[in-house]
This record gives structure tokens, sequence and C-alpha cells, in this order.
């Protein structure tokens, strides 16, 4: 797999964890006591521990003795600077909390802003074992430079509405011939019309036809909850999955963020892309805002489509926890379909790394912790007394265990975090002036906002 | 409030800390740089910090800077020691979780089990800030000596199935005499019938006489979910609610379990006890069990009855996190009535420690940090990266927060951990004594069961 040259990453050896093996169907499966060993960014073998390695290897050595390997997780929908109105909008209406709260917040938003939120989302995403996320907003540029620098993996969708005109368009296209492929690959773009409701079908076209020119795909909100798909039943006829298709949004290859107004009419439509189209389900945000039917993931995955797992932003999950987000998917969805032994440990732990990879369009790079893939390894310590005794380690990621449980994060062989160290950002300089901007950033009575809600 | 008398506890002071104020109603507060005085177990006063002492004034001092303070989590439901079963019963039906799984584990129970299990559910709950629990278990004695030892608070219920027979209920009418008012007062008994449907109506009669006798309250599942109340209404005409109304367990008052199942023809009747009646909430299994509806929250709090925040026991809700519990109830009970606005983040909080208290009958000692009431206090960071900005503390520990922030948690005045090390429980032999009985707990090939699901 590796040519063995000298590189930024060289030879990395995880030596005596354990390691979760996802498989693409069927039950996870816990290997114990493994050597993972990493050759240029990636996994070159995942053999028993205490195997013969050639003359010459010389390698950096993580002890993972005790810990579980874990492919990282994705975070399949973000917007990532939003960490600086966490907490800053509660107890509000879906209305209120965009006209009121979120939109006129974001009005006030520098560049210089959003390099920090950016920076300090990945910061908490590191410290919580998630290694790839998708991402959707503004000033991208800054995302694209916080992920360059932290050595995080992202696809970053530049945010667009159609009311910002024309040039804003041209913006997002130049954005993505600039930095897809960037940070040595870890960095891809998808094209980031924000919804059928606030981008123009001449837009959507637009967009989908630069998205099938440059090999992106396309990330958008889509029948966020029930009540989006019956207004555009209303206003013009036809669901927000089939405006997708007649702007060939579909076509060009679409994660899909909420979904949780698809309908059955809509199955056979997205069947058709069902090789290239997912849906990123983050059922915090939809309790959080009284939102019933939730995805409906089971359709989706009998129809062939992809799920996967976000928070989307936390002004309104909170957190940027993927282990939340994935818990949360599993509890849901069974209570959903009224059906306990559905979405069980496994499925749900591939949905969050298997299905997030296929999400991003990066099933052959990431997603398991298997020779040929590149190397995002998260080891965790399951052995905290609310994980005892650990009867089953798939059960106790699933059910038990807390993003704190994380140890040690690998991105593209690079370690980030080590022993809960973070080593690619300063996080109290970071946390000082994200806190210098607060006063300035939840100030709304200029009454200006980025966008009206009115789908 | 105090004698100033020497006592076990002496003096305690928190010093600088944030404090969570819970009112009865209305918002919560955060009352900055404040003094926490405790004297014998008791909050003497809450104040600016840097006030002046009475001469020869000499205290334990905790340095509560940077953290915040808040009320001591109540967990109202759980049985503590099914932590030994933790993860070791996924993705099954109601039914099958009871009799393949649980009941037949549960008959491989001894009382040192036990007495490992209700140990190591004490840690846990320690380490995750919950002061208070309300349990219901078999060998009740075990677990009050494990509360006695590890200096938990808790209201123990002995687990009683008519299957036992007469011997067996004398034998927790016996324990509750022994034991209520134990531990220096920190041990509370309640009578505890399984459920109206493996209870006959004569045991509930009896058992709800020995509790007026003895001024105890009742513990009891009942109204689980809506098919038991379907199935109560079938057999006998009438729902398990108003089975507890004719046997007289509401009369003696009740702490009920889930009630998930209470029908709108049960809330006049609720409401005529709503001084003395309350209900548990435990959503994590209420959507892991794939149940539907959840408890009726806003009808319950509407006539006037106590609701409270558990876990159930780990066996199926994998951990005994009361922030984990009290966060799905708010997300929930959000989109149970379709109102994002309804069960706001002081609400929340409110039922998580003064609803906790109300239910276990201890309004009057703890639930608040207010001067009078016994000191079960908890110590939160707030200050990690997954918390930040902190525009909100209340929303921070209501939708951010993890158990793992939690640092310092002080009981009746005493400290049990002190900057994450706990005082008063061996941890790694106690997990090394968990571990050692996994195998033969885990192991139901004999086919033997402690009861049968069939309500």
């Amino acid at each position: 797999m590796s040519d063995r040259t000298p590189s930024r990453t060289g030879h990395l050896l995880v030596s005596g964890c354990d390691v979760l093996r996802v498989p693409p169907r069927g039950e996870c499966e816990i290997l114990r006591a493994q050597d993972i060993v990493v050759a240029d960014g990636v996994i070159e073998d995942v053999r028993p521990t205490g195997g013969p390695f050639g003359a010459g290897f010389a390698a950096d050595v993580i002890d993972g003795r005790g810990l579980l390997a874990v492919p990282g997780l994705v975070n399949a929908h973000t917007h990532s600077p939003m960490v600086l109105m966490r907490g800053a909008a509660e107890d509000v209406t879906v209305e209120g909390w965009f006209n009121d709260r979120v939109w006129p917040m974001e009005s006030n938003l520098t560049p210089a802003d959003v390099r920090i939120g950016a920076r300090l989302a990945c910061a908490e995403m590191i410290r919580s074992g998630v290694t790839t996320f998708a991402d959707h907003y503004f000033f991208p540029g800054q995302i694209a430079e916080a992920v360059t620098e932290t050595g995080l993996r992202a696809d970053i969708a530049p945010t667009y509405f159609s009311s910002r005109g024309t040039e804003a368009l041209e913006d997002t296209v130049r954005f993505a011939e600039a930095w897809h492929g960037g940070a040595d690959g870890r960095v891809t773009v998808s094209l980031g019309p924000h919804a059928p409701y606030t981008v123009d079908d001449g837009d959507l076209r637009t967009l989908a036809g630069h998205a099938r020119r440059l090999g992106l795909r396309m990330h958008i909100h889509a029948a966020e909850h029930l009540e989006q798909t019956r207004s555009s039943l209303d206003r013009r006829g036809i669901t927000p999955i089939r405006v997708l298709h007649e702007t060939g949004v579909l076509e060009a290859g679409a994660l899909i963020a909420h979904g949780c107004g698809i309908v059955e009419d809509d199955l056979p439509l997205l069947a058709e892309y069902a090789g290239t189209t997912a849906v990123a389900c983050c059922p915090k945000v939809y309790l959080k805002h009284a939102l019933s039917p939730l995805t409906p993931v089971r359709d989706l995955l009998g129809a062939g489509v992809t799920v996967a797992v976000g928070t989307d932003g936390a002004a309104g999950h909170n957190t940027l926890d993927v282990w939340e987000a994935l818990r949360l998917v599993a509890l849901t969805q069974k209570q959903a379909v009224r059906d306990a032994t559905w979405m069980t440990v496994s499925d749900t732990l591939r949905l969050a790394v298997r299905g997030g990879a296929r999400a991003l369009g990066l099933q052959n790079e990431i997603g398991a912790l298997e020779p040929g893939m590149r190397a995002d390894i998260v080891l965790t310590d399951l052995s905290g007394t609310h994980c005892r005794p650990l009867h089953d380690p798939r059960a106790a990621l699933v059910y038990s265990a807390r993003a704190s449980d994380v140890r040690t994060v690998v991105v593209d062989g690079r370690i980030l975090m080590r022993d809960g160290r973070l080593l690619t950002v300063d996080e109290p300089a970071l946390l000082a002036e994200a806190d210098a901007r607060v006063a300035r950033i939840l100030d709304t009575s200029h009454g200006r906002a980025v966008q009206h809600y009115d789908p």
C-alpha cells in the first residue's frame, strides 16, 4: 500500500489496542490486542500485536493497551462556527430560532469570528473523536484554513442564498475550485445552496451544473420537516425532494440535511439516485425543535439511500458530539418505528462511520480501520465506572460512553490529540479569543438578519 | 440554623463559586462569586464571597472559583445493582428483555453480588453528581450498607413480588423498620411492591397499611406503558392507577415509576393525591424499548402531581447519568407535546432537583442550595471546550454538560469526591470485584427467572 518513502507523517504504530471492526453489513466485532500499522497516513496493517517488523522499521508508537480503537466518527452535517452561539437560542419555536435569534446573530459575524468559531469547533470535535465533518457555512475559506491548521478532515459547502446574488454564487464556485482536494487532500468541497425555500430553481440548476462539471457533490437542507414539504406542495405542487430532482441536484449527488419531511412519494425518486444520495440525521435538534416525524431512516435505508449521523450547528445542538448524536439516532429510531430490535448497536455504529464516509463520497478512504484506508483512528477508554462491567464494548460505545472517554485521535496518520492533550490547537488562547467576541455577536438590537425564515 | 457544636462533619466552606439558584417557580438564576457555608451537614449561608467569619471559625475549604455549584441531582427511580448487567440486554423487545435476559440473569444474583453492584452504582452516581437516589431492588440491606459506606443519600424500596409469599412481604416491612432514618438520616425506606401486575390487590393493601402505620411512602411501577393500561382494562376493567387508588397505595403516598400509560381518566384521581404523589420519568429506556406515548409530564404537572427524573436500572439505561436523563426529559417532552417553548431549561433543572426531592418526600431537606437545606452540593466545571463560549450556564447544564464535568461532590456536608477523586470508594478494587462476577451473572443456561413478564 505504502511506498515507504519518507513523508510528512511517516510511520505510526498503535500497539496492543482492541479494534472495532465495522463490516459493511452484519455485526460489528471486537478484535483483541491488535497492532495498527500506519504508513504515510494510510493503514498498512491491522494484525495481532507482537508481530515482527522489517529491518529498519521505525515509528512513532502509541501504546494502545487497554484502549479500543474505533474508526474516526463522521459528523455528516454541521455549521461549525455556530459554536459561537451555543446556548444562546433556547426554548423558542423554529421560526423564533431563525428570525429572532440565529439569523440576526449571524448578521454580526465577521470572517475573523468565523475563523475563531471554526477553530473552536475543530477543537471540540477532535476532543470528542470526530475526525471528519461536513460543514455548511459562510466564509468557507476561514473554515478551510481551520481544517488545514488543526489537521481534521472536512467537506466544506459554502452556504448560498439566492438573496445574495450572482456574484455570491460565483464566489462559492471559486472557493470550490481553490479548495477541493486541499490540505493534502483532507479538504473536499461540496456546493451548498441553503435549501429549496431560500434558493430559486435557476440557482439550483446553475450550481448543480457546476457540481457536475467540477465533479463535486451538493450539500443542501431539504424537507427539513413535514411542514416544509406541505408548504412546498401548497406553493408549487411538488415536494422539496422533487425540486432537487428537477433542478439536477440529485443527479449531481446530494447530501441532504435532515429530511424529516421526506414522504413516501419521494422514496422511488431517491432510490433512483441511491448510489450517490445521503441523508444526515441530527435527532437532537428535531426533538429540541419539537418536530415530528423524524428522518424516515428505515424507509431511506430500504430505498438504498445512505443515512449518516450529524449534529447540525451548536446553536441548536449545543454540542458537536457525535456520540450523543448516534445514541439519539438509535433511541429515536427505535421509538419512531416502534421496534426495539431495530437500529441495533452494530447498525448504529455503522451509520456513524461507514454511513458518514459514504455521505461525503469518501467511502473508499475512511469509515473503517482496514488496510488501505486513511488512518483516522480514535482511541477510546472504556474503563470508566460508567462503562463497567464492560459486557459488550459495542453497546458501551452506543449507550454508555461519553466524548470524554476519547483519549487519542489520529487523522491521516497524524496525532491531533494524545492522552487528552490537543497538539494542533492552543486551546486557552482560542477560548479567550472566542469569549472576547461574545457580546458583539449576541447583540441583535440592529434589527438585521442574514435571511427571513418563511419556507 | 446550626448549633455550632462539634460534629462528624463540622464546618465546610465552598468559597468563591457561582451558585445555581433553583426557585420553586420561575427562571433559575446564577449567583456569581458566592461562599457556601456549611455547618453540621446543613447549609448555613450562601452569600457573596469574601464576607467576614466569626472568631474561631475554622472550616475545611473547597476552592470553588471557576466552578458552578448546583444542588445535588436526584435519581428518582433506579435499580442500582443492575449496573452489573449494563449492556447485556440490547436490541430486544420489552418481553425479551424481561423474560429472556434480565429476569433470568437476576435469578443468579447473590447478596454479595448486590453488595458489589450497589457500591459500583454509588461510585458512578457520585462521579456524575447524583447525591440522592430512589432505589427499588432485592437484598435491600446490601444497598443500605453501600449507601452508608459511600456517603450517598437514598430512599430504598425492597422489591416485592406476590410470587415470593407472605414471609418475603414481612421481610420488606422488617427492613423498613430497621433502616428508615438510618445512616445518620441519609437512608429512608419506601415499601416497594413491584407493580400491580406482579403484586395482587391483597398484598398491595397490606403494604399500603404498613406504609401508613410506619409513615413511609410507596415506590411502585405502574402504568409503565399504554399496553399495560389496556391490559389492565381488559383483564379487570380499571387502570393500574385506579388499582393504586383502590388498594390504598395512593393514599399512603406513592412514587410511581414511568407512568407512560397514565391516561386522561387517571388525572382527576392523581390530582386528589397530588400533594403526595410523584411520577419518575426515565425517557432513555422508553425510547430504547420503542415505547410511545411517554410519561404525560405536562398533564401530570397540570394536575399538580410532582414529576421527577430517573434513570431506571442500567440494564436498560446503560448509565446512572441524570444529566443524560434530564436532557432527554427536556428533548422528548418538547417533542411529545409539539411545543419547543415548553419544558424550558429552568423547568428541566427544577424537575431534576426540586422535583426529585419532593418525589422522595425530602423537599424540606434537599433540592436547593439554600440556608437550612442539607448540604448536597455538586461543583461542576463548565470551562470545557464543549460548553464554550458559556453564554448561559443554565443552558449548558441541560444541553452541553456531561457527567464528566462534575469535579467535587458533597453530601450531607461530607466530601465524597474532590477534584475527580472518590474519597469513600476504593474504585480499582471494586471494579475488579465486579468483573470477577460477570460470567456467572450472565449465565442463563439454567432456565430460571425471578418472575415471568405477562402484564
